[in-house]
């Protein structure tokens, strides 16, 4: 069996992010076996191991076969320096070490990639046109998916970072159709076993046969319909107020949410601590923690680093293969022709 | 000290709601102490009591000072009958067994009314222009507000049965700025302590700062600037995948939702055995078990009654006068100008 090779990049320097890495690795059982990469700043990783008291445990990456962990070093024109706020060299700095990743991603030198956090204040005093990781990734990846997974609950958003008057917009058969379609085939590369979709409606109890909407009848429906005939396993649009309640703890069930709060009103509710966040759609897996750089504790030893652990853990189960050799093979076809 | 009178309407006869308030009197500890009478049929009951397996504990109601529970018999032109099913005989007797209690609690005959699950398909079939006991109330009752109490979590709603698109367009000042003042009159009113309030946001994130949004900023926080100016304790607008978590265990913190599945996606998701259902903005308290008539299992003694004993006892407990008694004075003044 081949090891998962997990690379990470290390977040704004003056967050929480090098800190967490940091912590996560210091217990040797925490995290499953793999080839982990890191990409950042020896000086930054140096300085946070210094601060918690831990010996260096990385080594340098020297291009050849590696076992343990080996940091990547980013090559910067300046040195990271603000701790404890968002600066312009840390925005450029936490860029690069995506950048890299993705990079490094895309050239099959690592099956998923981990991103600790950024600041988007960092990023716009630096100014890079991206709000977030997200963002780049979709300016690359058309039709990346933002989803939650939680050992609770599981949520997939058709749509993210707009004004709800312009996400209603969004759902439209065609715009649902697309989604469901690059989302039932990231899933299927990933995890094997039976996976239930469910689908939320728009409108109070899914528009109760047209009283309180007719987005349901008009554009979700027909979509969850077309997605059916495609083979998709897909239930709804459901009652909105009842669709998180049944896919909670059902770690089968996917929910289908119509827009960012629809969604991540639930899932903060209950997976608030080990939230990790997966972007879909795209040529390999990437994973993120569910929480930001937490500027006000950075440098204090009091980040908690739970949920990038989680995050870790979720990358490497999500890349493992299917047991089964001829899932397998399909699954391998699904990645060459479309991508995760 | 006056003992609080609840008055209870049996709800569709047809449905779980007689067998869930012979229940919630089974137990002679399970419910405060107080004057209870029952807007109902005396068959029904006796129906209920007999495939229970319990014997009538209920006295017809004389006119005079009563203890114990009363059954005050509403007059029906014809004896509802289906059982497990809507029809339009059970439509026009719950809705009788309502309106007489409703009409009881504006005579001030009784200072709240508990109502077990009327069909929403019943009222249709008898022609009733009412989805259910919330509109008509506010038909009477213009600005009535729909609530839901749980341990884990209060949220009242500024709109609800509306197709969303409606529900973000009456996200306007001035229907907030309506809104609080009768919230925050109606709760003034029962159950002293401090309590707080926290509004939520329209769009993801709150607008940030307009990035993702405007109404935070013309609509929402002038109506919390102006609520505040009168003497409201409360916040936001917060993002809406925070603003749960925030009030998330503590009962005096209540949640403004915009629309109906704001509020209530994350109250069924933690609140969905005992939720109650609170109506504001009357002359009077009103409270409702949060599930409907459950005609599937009805005569057949599975039914559950936790969720009705609570709304039972938050009726109760909102009924009762503030211990201060300045407060209580400003509280009697309130209520006879506007209302709880």
């Amino acid at each position: 069996m081949t090891l998962p090779r997990i690379g990470i990049s290390l977040g704004d320097p003056g967050g929480i992010g090098p800190e967490i890495i940091l912590k996560s690795f210091r217990r040797g059982d925490a995290l499953p076996v793999a080839k982990y990469v890191l990409f950042g700043s020896v000086s930054v990783l140096e300085r946070e191991a210094r601060e918690i008291g831990l010996r260096p445990f990385w080594k340098a990456e020297d291009g050849g076969e590696s076992d343990g962990v080996r940091l990547r070093e980013c090559r910067l024109d300046e040195e990271p320096a603000v701790r404890r706020g968002p600066s312009a060299e840390n925005g450029r700095a936490s860029f690069r070490y995506f950048e890299e990743a993705v990079a490094a991603a895309g050239r099959d030198e690592v099956d998923a990639i981990v991103t600790a956090p950024v600041s988007k204040a960092s990023w716009s005093l630096a100014g890079l046109p991206y709000r977030g990781h997200t963002e780049y990734l979709e300016g690359l990846f058309p039709g990346a998916i933002m989803s939650f997974w939680s050992s609770r609950l599981t949520v997939a958003l058709l749509s993210h970072h707009r004004p709800l008057v312009e996400a209603v917009r969004f759902v439209r058969r065609d715009n649902i159709v697309r989604f469901l379609e690059i989302l039932g085939t990231s899933l299927s590369r990933v995890r094997a076993g039976s996976r239930e979709f469910l689908i939320a409606g728009l409108n109070p109890h899914a528009g109760e046969a047209g009283l309180l909407g007719t987005e349901e009848a008009t554009e979700v429906g027909p979509a969850v319909e077309e997605a059916r005939r495609r083979g998709m396993n897909i239930r709804g649009p459901l009652p909105p107020d009842v669709v998180f309640r049944e896919a909670l703890d059902r770690p089968e069930r996917v929910v289908v949410a119509l827009h960012h709060d629809q969604g991540l009103i639930p899932f903060k509710l209950v997976s608030f601590e080990t939230g990790v966040n997966v972007t879909l759609g795209l040529p390999f897996v990437r994973t993120s923690p569910d929480h930001g750089t937490a500027f006000d504790i950075a440098g204090r030893n009091a980040a908690d680093s739970r949920s990038l652990e989680e995050a870790i853990r979720l990358a490497a189960g999500l890349v493992v293969r299917p047991a089964n050799a001829a899932l397998d093979g399909k699954a391998r076809q699904t990645h060459n022709r479309r991508g995760v």
